[in-house]
């Protein structure tokens, strides 16, 4: 199969990090990108490049990119605006393919000067033919390649990283950050990310032709301010959204956002009636968070379709069962009131009386043994009353206290009743206030997502990212585009 | 000045466990009771009471109420529903003065049994003074007195808990234990908190109307589902409401939640139109969660009342930023485009040419000194043109990496900010991914709750709460009742 163009962004044989001063007592980006690449295994020749020379972390600090001896692919700038045309100069001589500009200071900013300079540097590029990433951005995470633009993103083992199905195109770095940190806490991992910025050259539409075709991206995740291109940006995005799904949160929806938008990356938001119009007319499914981008991913990857959007929420406490209810009702899920005949089964596994504690939602009693959880679960699952099966846990308020005899068996239940549920079992393990109760939910989320569980920090979460995944797949069959 | 009508309820001298088996080898709620008030300080006698006699945990065990040989003011029920009418016998010849029925298995259950047990309590309960609270529910927490309904709750230290302004009125003892572990990880400690389930005897308004006089009480948060004598409610809400904030979060707004509250508490829902419609009219402050209990009361504790609604936010990264300028003008602030004067001197302070970083939100450069940092939000602070001062931090997508030499520092620049400005400031601290990044955010949240901060978890629910603090006061001044 031919690689997708683009594909040199992601898998560069040699780099270039322009700007790292051999004066590590002030603070120096350049130099963490530097070791960002070291650390999470980069495979190809890495060249710091400053004028000072000398060397650093042992690498050889060339005085100049024309210095370096080898072939230079790519080359990260994080080096002042306004000695990025030289630096354009300096790739073209030496062959280079891609230029990251980290730098910022171009049309984001109010001064003319900047425009000026955006305009000089593109011009050098599209007549030696090197594409830009930004400018203004964080630039590529590759797990495969170990191309990245932090040292510390999560996973085990840390470095290298691990390749998932999510692909994420974000123009903002500090988002996508966010994003990477989120999404692999919870067992989601990604095939590749960009960072893009100004998008001065390379803009949205090219990351997400590139996505669509790229065969280790199953789900495109965006986080979008605006487009360059708008007619462009609706053609790729509809071929897009009907081969793979696209999650895309718009920001800058409202009037000071829009403005936060111009300055951040130069961009021109777009109404939010009209995104919204377009993003429903492609099937794309629109988010209103970073996290929600994960909450989606996850229903994806890690449940199968639901039938439809009878929930059953099995949790402990009457008043988290109330705004349960709501939480559901409120995402367009429905909790229907549970049949007679699964009412009289939840009565005998807990030795109840006729009780309207398994109405739906069913508030499982917190002293009862975990064997009758499971027995519960089962029944739940097995009705034909019920689409989805969802559990919450609220360790905090149980209480501390608990933890020995009540939650860890809990837990463990849990994972057996995965093994047992085909239905989509999303489970809610709610926000902690306390810290030993935090440390235990961390604890709790690593077990659940090993075992391959689709974990929510809240009962609303689950419930949006359950409906958004069932509405993008009855509109999938609705136009006859079913199967992925 | 005379105690409040049920103060007894919260300062009883002697109280009486019923139900402490000793067979302590199965889960025993009766006896977490018992454990709680001998650890969290309870001054009086403690009276465990069951068949079996004997001892448990150092204390006498009695086979009866009537078998105490002291006086007993307060009875805490934790046996079968059958069983408490005999116990409201035994509590009538005590001469006891509140029975707190943490039983369950009256009204909220189908069976027209429980319906019938619930009205013969009751009648022994009339007939002989004795006022109950509950039946299902959790019952008093008072940290004055010590006594309590969980031994674990958080504090420094621990036991005894620690009193303070906010009293708490909920239906659901979950909701109710929630809402204590995230307020006092805030910095919120409480007055009095019922949690106080079907309200057969003493209800709401009840407790409004004590909450309403008891001068320990300064801001008042309710959970309701549902209330038993609506024209008594509007009478007290109005009168409480006036007096001092009344936070009220309603849940059951939707179908299956008020089916939920139904079969959790017996409760009659209520359209939420309505709920919506005579809160507004009695400037009772509506919210949509337990957390927003918090989230407001904070903001009215801990910050002055803004003279409006114009905030800078300051923080960093780009994209954070063009969220915080839509969650800021969802929750209805505004976000002034920053005076050019203001900007020249960000500017200065920075080193940085005329850029686009400080429109508002600030973005803050993360690599620039601290001391650069306390100048921007004294400059913000000082400017005629904001209102609001509003800081956040994401700790995780600077990374762990930068955590001595650029977030510790950061955190003794904003504690020196906090003493130098006078505005109202919240300080959000976003949630984070990794486990790392949560202890760490965990230590700094302590850091800033003990300096007095007002922290939030997003910058939304900060917005939301400043939002919904503004309305309160503007509508007092309207009303003219200013000052509280």
């Amino acid at each position: 199969m031919n690689k997708p163009y683009l594909d040199f962004l992601f898998h560069p044989s040699s780099l270039a990090v322009v700007g790292v001063s051999p004066d590590t007592t002030r603070p120096n980006l350049a130099l963490r990108f530097l070791q960002s690449l070291s650390k999470s295994g980069f495979k190809g020749n890495i060249y710091p490049i400053h004028p000072a020379g000398g060397e650093i972390n042992g690498f050889k600090v060339y005085p100049s990119l024309r210095d370096v001896p080898g072939n230079v692919d790519y080359v990260i700038s994080a080096i002042p605006a306004r000695l990025t045309p030289k630096l354009l100069e300096d790739s073209a001589a030496k062959g280079v393919k891609a230029v990251h500009l980290f730098t910022s200071g171009y049309s984001e900013i109010e001064d003319v000067v900047g425009k000026g300079l955006e305009h000089q540097v593109l011009k050098i590029a599209r007549a030696s033919g090197i594409r830009i990433i930004g400018p203004n951005c964080m630039g590529v995470y590759c797990p495969e390649t170990g191309l990245t633009f932090s040292a510390d993103f999560p996973g085990q083992p840390m470095f290298p990283s691990i390749p998932g199905p999510l692909g994420l195109i974000s123009q903002s770095g500090g988002n996508s950050m966010f994003c990477i940190r989120e999404a692999t806490g919870r067992g989601v991992y990604f095939s590749k990310l960009v960072s893009y910025g100004n998008a001065a050259d390379l803009n949205e539409s090219d990351y997400l032709e590139y996505m669509t075709e790229d065969p280790d991206t199953k789900i495109i995740g965006m986080y979008v301010e605006g487009v360059k291109d708008g007619r462009r940006f609706l053609n790729t995005l509809k071929k897009a959204a009907d081969f793979k799904p696209v999650i895309i949160y718009k920001a800058g929806v409202t009037e000071s956002g829009a403005r936060t938008c111009a300055s951040h990356t130069s961009s021109i938001a777009g109404s939010a009636g009209t995104w919204q119009a377009f993003l429903k007319q492609f099937n794309a499914v629109q988010v209103n968070s970073m996290e929600e981008i994960v909450d989606v991913s996850l229903a994806m990857l890690k449940l199968p379709v639901p039938h439809g959007r009878r929930t059953v929420v099995i949790g402990t406490g009457g008043g988290a069962g109330v705004i349960a209810a709501d939480d559901c009702t409120q995402a367009e899920l429905s909790l229907p009131l549970l049949p007679s005949d699964v009412r009289k089964k939840l009565n005998a596994i807990y030795g109840t009386e006729a009780g309207s504690m398994f109405r739906n939602p069913v508030d499982a009693p917190p002293m009862a043994s975990v064997e009758s959880y499971f027995e519960a679960v089962k029944t739940l699952a097995d009705s034909n009353a019920i689409d989805i099966v969802m559990m919450q846990f609220s360790l905090d308020i149980w209480g501390m206290a608990y933890r020995g005899d009540i939650i860890l068996p809990f837990i463990d239940v849990v994972l057996k009743a995965a093994k047992y549920v085909t239905k989509p079992m999303p489970v809610v393990l709610h926000n902690c206030a306390t810290p030993e109760a935090r440390q235990l939910a961390a604890e709790v989320q690593e077990k659940f997502v090993k075992a391959g569980l689709a974990v929510y920090p809240s009962l609303g979460s689950a419930a949006r990212a359950m409906h958004k995944y069932l509405l993008y797949e009855e509109e999938r069959k609705r136009r006859g585009l079913q199967g992925r």
